[in-house]
């Protein structure tokens, strides 16, 4: 705290079941649909076409669940993870009604875990984020903790609170934000592929084949599009005689994903994030290739028209991924790995 | 073909005669245009602003032509190019009808040409594109041929088809995308000049004197925006020890048409492409200038609204364009140029 | 000037009481507000969020005043300071009605006073610059002041005539963009501090603590965003060995304004510049950092709702501001200085 600036939340300053309202709503237009799509080229005929989507039952072209994703995430950085030290983890993402320009975004936070380390220094928040829209409605929720900096090493520690998170979204919740799909509209022509979700088995592995350099003012730009304001993103002063800006994991999530259309056009909609771990941080200049394994299939209840893929999709850097790098040993990730994510994906049946 | 993933098609998978239906119809909006403003700078006032367009006769203000051009191309990259050993050259490329914001544009071609080489290796595939709104209308369409690799040597070769192009596109069917223009509404102050078609002379030639530095970051968000899958674009690991990736052909065509504005200001619609050679690849780092001769003027039947200017367009890199670069012999080029370009503007007369 | 492109304008070229229409009126869209978010991460609750806006009395929300000032300054350069040696000062800016994503903005400056320097090699012009709506209503003017070359040594000096100009903005005129404000409405949770203008005391130092490093893609992006022409923004060959384009100096403006949101979050509006002067160039990777002092407060007569802080905001660049960097003695400024802007900011009451 600087006289009237914020320095962001310390450990101490979270308390559990407190609800934490982020600043800043923010109202998704086709300008950062169109940046999003510049970023990323991304090209699911979904979110790209209005009349494509509308033959299918939606609205309008909704937007990319991630970017729905990286700016609710965006709007907790200044209150949640300014004085991380790590963040660790996230669970339990569900993306529950589809966002379309025009509509406005806000997220809330509610601290649902607390736990001190050993060595006093620091702790562990779990908070719960949802992203709402201006309805109310909400779009998005996920568990997402982060070990946080104590103000002071000799502050008591509060009491600890670990919340039990699932390892997988229920595939029963999946799909509440699609729209009863008509399937006979949906041109395999214009969506790029004719693979559906009955053919697509557990096991499977498919290489994404292309990969992407990152230039740094890509990832700025994405990040502030976002209002993302962690500093290790934007400032190679501060960085050090390195002066290495991180790349946000987030855009990681995105490249990969919008990779992953070569053999999954079809899996336009993500309807949920099991979980996922950044293996190691990117940089500008870093090239960035992706492949993806099909974890479970599941059928969702009520639904004939789409059913569900569990993928776990991994980034890789500077390798291409033709021989699907995973794992070096049970505990360690072979070389160039950056990002292991699981996630349920959404397909027409 | 990697699993389900797709790696182009070869020269063996053009059948004469064959149309392809390209993926992701795209719905353009004010977003792509500002991102297209930001990308190249343009200032032609029809694009520009609404009410000027209005004015004169359109409905709103049209979408650069070149970034319709630029969209359609780009749908086609995955199914025509992505196993091209070259871009041959482009043809008869005519611009239809305006596109506005909000407008969904879909790419279709239809093979008309095939030659396979003699060393066996690779062949000439000749497509016309045809890009479409989501009335049906046709927007855009143009000839393209490509030297595609052969997946197989030994695969048979198809009966050899050259389709004839013309060398120009003839100007009575130019200006079917230009309403009828209310020239007395045309404001030469807004416009930025008060030269018009008849105050150019075939044989004059126009320096465009400024210069612009291409970085990575903006090639490869340009081509993106474009869905341009292209991957030489943006992978500088593949690249091999240079790192460097080629920047996108259509990239240096919108920095000339850019640059153009300072002399052209009043050509503010390309009604045709006759023809374009890339004579020289760019990279990050280069600076693009422009230099244009009049060709040949041509009053447009039916038109006493405006006129048409048919230029060649040059673009150079690395050096100014006062003293007007262009052939170095019969056969080959001066230091510096990268692309010659040749095309029909059309101006209020 | 060579044949029909445009050198701009020389000193001899302007006549006092001239008015110049500036080319290209520009239509601003969601496209151009995503792009000014993508480049400086702004976070006020008024310009990113439509409903935030209406709660309090906008109609929406408004594009963010210096998006509207570069836009308006850019359409004046290519008349103005193409042969500018050194773009001298600005003063009595002041923003008079909002601007809506739809508007169209348009700019004239008159010429209102005229210097030659002594070597009678450049004079100094002054222009009061004006930006208009569609409708003709005024959203901005300032006067600006510009060392520009003669075109010949030898032709004559117009009589000297330098206009009076005050050192700051009356507050009396301030706030004509700010509809009344349904103070109520206005969220603190949402707009991210509890901060109003009655807790800022002149004198008062805040640091912004952040900073964030300038890419060339970035500021170029930027500066085409706003259709500014000047060549030594784009062109690194024309910079001959040093390669060095400098960044816009609208850029450090809008960085330090996105910076100022940590400590002046309400601080929701920029009323009126009173001066600025860019103290040292800057280039891509500086890294800006910027802190502000409260010079005055002031109360706007008729307007209970808002008062008015006026702010002294430093940009310095690859140094921290947490020190407060300023005057190194009477007449110059610390190491790393880069920007000393005076203005009128407004917050609710």
């Amino acid at each position: 705290m600087v006289g009237k600036s914020s320095g962001g939340n310390f450990f101490e300053d979270f308390k559990l079941g407190q609800i934490i309202t982020h600043a800043t709503p923010r109202t998704v237009t086709g300008g950062d649909v169109a940046l999003y799509t510049a970023l990323y080229g991304s090209r699911f005929a979904v979110q790209s076409a209005d009349p494509f989507a509308r033959m299918i039952g939606y609205r309008a072209a909704p937007v990319d669940d991630l970017l729905v994703f990286h700016i609710i995430f965006g709007k907790s950085v200044p209150d949640i993870s300014l004085n991380a030290v790590a963040n660790l983890g996230y669970a339990n993402c569900r993306f529950l009604k589809p966002v379309y320009p025009g509509d406005t975004l806000a997220a809330t936070s509610r601290v649902i875990g607390l736990r001190e380390n050993s060595n006093r220094r620091s702790g562990i928040v779990y908070v719960q984020t949802t992203g709402s829209n201006q309805h109310g409605g909400t779009v998005l929720d996920y568990v997402r903790w982060v070990m946080v900096r104590k103000r002071d090493e000799a502050s008591a520690a509060p009491q600890a609170a670990v919340p039990q998170l699932e390892a997988r979204v229920d595939p029963a919740g999946l799909a509440g934000a699609v729209p009863p799909l008509d399937r006979s509209a949906y041109d395999v022509a214009l969506s790029g592929a004719k693979h559906f979700w009955g053919d697509y088995t557990a096991g499977e592995r498919i290489d994404h084949v292309d990969g992407m350099t990152i230039e740094e003012a890509e990832h700025q730009m994405a990040t502030r599009l976002f209002q993302n304001t962690a500093r290790v993103h934007f400032n190679s002063h501060a960085a050090g005689e390195s002066g290495c800006r991180l790349v946000y994991g987030g855009h990681i999530i995105s490249l990969a994903r919008s990779l992953s259309f070569n053999g999954l056009a079809n899996a336009f909609h993500i309807a949920a994030i099991n979980g996922g771990r950044h293996v190691a941080p990117s940089y500008a200049g870093d090239t960035v290739y992706a492949w993806s394994e099909v974890i479970e299939t599941a059928e969702i209840p009520g639904r004939g028209d789409v059913g569900a893929l569990r993928l776990r999709t991994l980034a890789v850097k500077n390798r291409t991924s033709a021989d699907f790098p995973l794992m070096a040993d049970e505990n360690s990730y072979e070389e160039g790995v950056v990002l292991d994510l699981d996630y349920w994906a959404v397909l027409p049946r």
